[in-house]
């Protein structure tokens, strides 16, 4: 493997043993590394791999939560990583949500208490929606084996639900939370963003305001209705009220994360999601390496690209004729 | 070409003759079959492409409209297809935002209003953001094109600011305005999000708000130090004020658009960008072709793919291989 201006192997190493014997700036660094993407990511994802294997397999839980902005994912994730510390556990979380107030956004409030959590058991690092080599799709369960590597679990994925990579993100955790609000990104505007349907718990948030039995009363009728199948066939989504501001509700949000998850070991299933989850990262990977190759032969100027330009091909006959001559012919 | 069951060749073709001599029904129609994707897709694409060699080239300006939800974009578009139409333009807009008020979303005095205007010589279009054979970044411009065909412009993208899909939608058009407002998606939010990089127009809404004349400074203050760039090299984008709910601001934000597309006319940028769109369809057409390859390719179970899966290799090492594997080596 060559060595980068970054670090080098043997560097690399020496911050995965700090990280892994409690050191948070290690850690920190290595997160920054894995976030910039490209070999160095590859080669700290290699390094955590071997250590993961000489170890007795962790299996920390994964647990994506989303939502539109502005329902309360951030306020919740901070009461639920106080019950995780308080039970014991050393909480991780990853806000992949660039208006989170967990790492430096609007409400001063929080972000003091979450630095103070911060400080203790629990890891809060956020993660930039945009500008990885890679993209989200391979920095995220390289960030989460990073912090399960260091001891850390359960292990917290928080996305804004806007945009398709974004709910993507937690399509392959344990346990998806999705939040609603009312009026502000509610049951039917999640629906039509694609929410629902990766949903295992259900959370109307801001239960004291105007409309929350509304939303609740929508989502039921959206699973009478079959609409919110959830990840996992056979479980019907519980549906929790909560009031983040306050912590109310919290409790029973862990809760329903903690039932749905032994759900999922009972029936054989929580293997099966870790299997789908490689599955799509090995896929995310080839797709990285295939754009590549398909954007150095683009900068060629080759002659499908020239008629698409001077409009004497549609693209899209330009794009059958150059994916034909990329791919290999060979039979699998 | 194979015959589909939604239609077939002749029936496209009538359905294209009717949608351009202005039957909206049949555009509507063919939009529908557009943001399916796949063959049927590709088909209307080359028909229109065949339409248009033989027409002389239209050239409809292409405006995108991004920022956080609830900055008020779908208002703003309102007044700007108002003036549009006002002043004999036909435009049309796609509204690619699950929460757009413009098609069937929160605010129902902007629906009926727009209702109003779709009516009349605009045509108003919501697509959804997920479900597509081929994602958001093939229908968006094969929506335009088929826009453009049937005489409609300027055509108008409004894109919710959040998730690197929906950006990037706008970082093709020939103009993009980035709308904040005070607190909710304020400059810095979205600046993080990525949205000021490809801003070539700026606008402060909800100006009469506590905080607009803090989100303006800090814009000037971003343009000042160089970190917002524009898509253009020596354009620094205007900041424009506007209380969307009053239509205060939206002549300015027509004419800054107006001011800006004749920029890039005079200095050849105009064609520049318009062959950067193609070139990007090409590549995320073969993109699509790819993926679909890497997807074939794995549910054969490769060896790669189970080693991985059994934990033996790490995800990168998999996909190197498989990677090898589908490429064809031949030099370009």
């Amino acid at each position: 493997m060559t060595r980068q201006p970054s670090g080098g192997t043997g560097t690399i190493r020496q911050l995965l043993e700090r990280a892994a014997a409690g050191e948070r700036r290690a850690l920190g660094r290595l997160l920054s590394l894995v976030e910039q993407g490209g070999d160095v990511a590859d080669e700290i994802a290699e390094m955590v791999h071997g250590q993961a294997s000489s170890q007795a397999h962790s299996q920390a839980a994964v647990i994506g939560i989303t939502g539109a902005p502005g329902t309360g994912k951030s306020t919740l994730v901070g009461h639920l990583v106080d019950g995780m510390t308080s039970s014991g556990a050393r909480p991780a979380v990853l806000a992949v949500d660039p208006s989170s107030p967990l790492t430096g956004g609007a409400i001063l409030g929080d972000r003091i208490r979450m630095d103070g959590v911060a400080g203790g058991r629990a890891f809060i690092r956020s993660m930039a929606t945009r500008g990885h080599a890679g993209g989200l799709a391979l920095a995220v369960p390289a960030a989460l084996r990073l912090f399960e590597a260091c001891g850390y679990g359960p292990l917290v994925v928080e996305t804004v639900g806007v945009g398709q990579v974004e709910v993507d993100v937690t399509r392959t955790a344990d346990t998806t939370v999705v939040m609603v609000a009312p009026g502000m990104g509610d049951a039917v505007q999640a629906n039509k963003a694609g929410l629902l349907e990766v949903a295992d718990v259900l959370v109307v948030n801001k239960a004291d305001r105007p409309g929350a039995d509304d939303a609740r009363r929508d989502l039921e009728h959206m699973l009478d209705l079959g609409r919110i199948t959830g990840q996992t066939q056979h479980w019907r989504p519980e549906i929790i009220m909560t009031t983040a501001t306050t912590g109310a509700g919290a409790d029973q949000v862990h809760q329903a994360v903690r039932t749905h998850r032994a759900h999922l070991a009972d029936t054989g299933r929580l293997e099966a999601r870790r299997q789908s989850r490689i599955h799509q990262e090995v896929l995310d990977r080839i797709t990285r390496h295939l754009d590549t190759a398909a954007s150095q032969y683009l900068s060629t100027q080759p002659d499908e690209l020239t008629e698409a330009l001077k409009g004497h091909k549609t693209p899209a006959t330009a794009a059958a004729e150059i994916s034909k001559h990329l791919l290999s012919n060979q039979p699998p």
